[in-house]
């Protein structure tokens, strides 16, 4: 495994920070970064030392968009849909939610979006597929692609209702309009906007948050849940609810979630 | 029928109080006060002098959450997951909406959660199967599961995202953060926050609304239209209304509508 | 085709303009509306001068609900549902929408409601067919069925809690209380409330921007997208948005914008 390129990844405190990094360009999307991105957050889904993934970019921009390059090409009729190749490997949840970006939610651990400058066309589409999302509230968000000529792509079409409502989800994708970080946490694109000097420790204090307070063993279910609800009427979600709550009595980390509650004490989580 | 332990009832005006009972527990939930609570609404949704239900806590709590005691118990090998027998009777909304609290939903009067203090846990869940929740901006708020080890229980992974958003969902349930009355009612967990020596007056104000200026059969055929609706596609809920209001235009209280409305007077519902 | 009578329909830089008016009735609704409005947004839907339609009412009012001399008809038994009469041609998105309203969302111009008043009942209803809404912030809605006998009419039970989250929903249709302009873009039913004397500059903005930024194809093809997301998993979804991200490589306006963006000059879009 080559050292990624166009990404750049920290560990620390079980918290994998993976930055797009082509600051010059605002990290607009290519094949290649993709690729990286998508082998660092597999690879981190298997290592139990991390618990935590937090994504963000380099310099001034989180995504600026497809990189411009790549549409020149595909309109000059000398290129093709980049990344149009399957990934191999579809567990459950990348079933339900197949294309590049379903490996986000089969992931099980949580992913933080820390959307640091402009989002936009697929930047924006990527942010979707984190967890949770905090936001710079001067950053410059647009789905762009109305503006090109282009339609709402990668399940933009299905997630953005479910997460914003419909009336935003078609403002936002008719006029391609741009929006800032403030209004979208208003409209609950995001959870929250901050100014800009306060959004790398809040991020920081959420990921520890979630790294040290929580079991992972829960999130990961938790996780599952809910990407699942959506295909499941409230009888089959119950069902799961049902078993998994049973198996929680017998693990580690419900006695661990309960004795240090009784103790009054930090608790230790192990994942199991 | 012996009278409550668990719970307190007071009826009024057509409204129906019912306060959790424990208040030196924070009303902390147990199978005693579940199985209460369900026989005082069950009831209440068969007399016709009950217009609306109102549920709120004795003392300064809500509902803190399982009562510790039957956790632990859980936890050290001597208990069981608590209320595990099933509801002898299911009608279509309770075959819909399985569980222990589908009878909520399926009482066909409107049912007002008035959140006076904390809210956690399976104290949230219950009220999430309120049809408007009305909360102390102060009072507050986790989902706690994911501190304790467990997971999204009692249907709760399909619901919230339903009523808050996925963004909104998933930080309640990985963080299992506190969060006040406010907050809640920025992201629509509840209808309205207000300050603690007004909720009450405001939760009588909407309670008497409901009971004296609106259709008792309109209520009850929209609150089961609206929970049928996520089951059914577009066509299916229309044909459901357009039956519905075909079978309003004969009915006494259609005629009180419109004929109170000409009038000029307050209407005299009869509900049917 | 006579010309129609109380509708009034003008037409500027590709925006048609359709206005309720009865203004003397707050343009209350009446068959002969309905199908004034039906007519007119049929035949926009297949002119290529029109790029986007928006939907106000004359006068003071928007739309203040059904014609009470029409409900008082039947109320008496002297009448009938108003329109039951099926509408003859139903494309696909009129297939997953039927019923009276549902050629609003089949029709592949983005519709734009200017809520300037009162908006009650069926008018609400008929607003909520639009795709966009602004309103006046001090405009009055209210859902007024509850108040008058009447059950969630027209597919109102299906769209609401997917507009605004169950929460408000049940709010809305309990209570029919009266709401102005603020409240209803708190809770996600308009996309902004703007100061009465703002409304109608603000309203052209966006269909000026709509009509010349944007590309007509990806707006109709988005709005597709969009409302039969409600009716497909993510896979089916995902399917439709990568065919039609292919074609959208070979059309004109994907050159278009490709080409305006580089060439750093406004776009000229053709709608293929």
């Amino acid at each position: 495994m080559s050292a990624p390129e166009e990404i750049k990844t920290t560990s620390e405190n079980g918290v994998l920070t993976i930055s797009l990094n082509r600051p010059d360009r605002l990290n607009a999307w290519t094949p290649k970064m993709a690729s990286e991105v998508e082998q660092a957050v597999r690879a981190a889904g298997e290592d139990d030392a991390v618990r935590v993934i937090v994504i963000t970019g380099e310099g001034r921009g989180f995504c600026a968009g497809a990189d411009m390059q790549g549409l020149q090409g595909i309109q000059s009729g000398g290129g093709e849909a980049p990344e149009a190749e399957a990934p191999a490997h579809k567990d459950g949840i990348e079933q339900l939610y197949p294309g590049r970006f379903g490996y986000l939610y089969a992931c099980p651990k949580p992913i933080i979006a820390a959307i640091n400058g402009p989002c936009a066309g697929i930047g924006l589409i990527f942010a979707l597929y984190a967890d949770l999302r905090f936001a710079n509230e001067v950053a410059k968000f647009t789905t762009a692609f109305a503006q090109r000529g282009l339609i709402a792509e990668h399940g933009i079409a299905w997630l953005l209702p479910r997460l914003i409502g419909e009336a935003n989800a078609l403002d936002l994708l008719f006029t391609a309009r741009k929006f800032d970080g403030r209004e979208a946490a208003q409209m609950g694109l995001v959870n929250a906007a901050l100014p800009g000097g306060d959004l790398q420790a809040h991020v920081d204090g959420v990921a520890q948050h979630l790294a040290t307070q929580v079991s992972p063993r829960s999130v990961a279910i938790m996780k599952r849940q809910i990407r699942e609800s959506y295909f499941q009427d409230f009888a089959a979600s119950l069902e799961v609810a049902d078993e998994e709550m049973k198996n929680s009595f017998s693990a580690f980390d419900f006695k661990e979630g309960v004795a240090s509650f009784v103790e009054k004490r930090a608790p230790a989580f192990q994942g199991r």
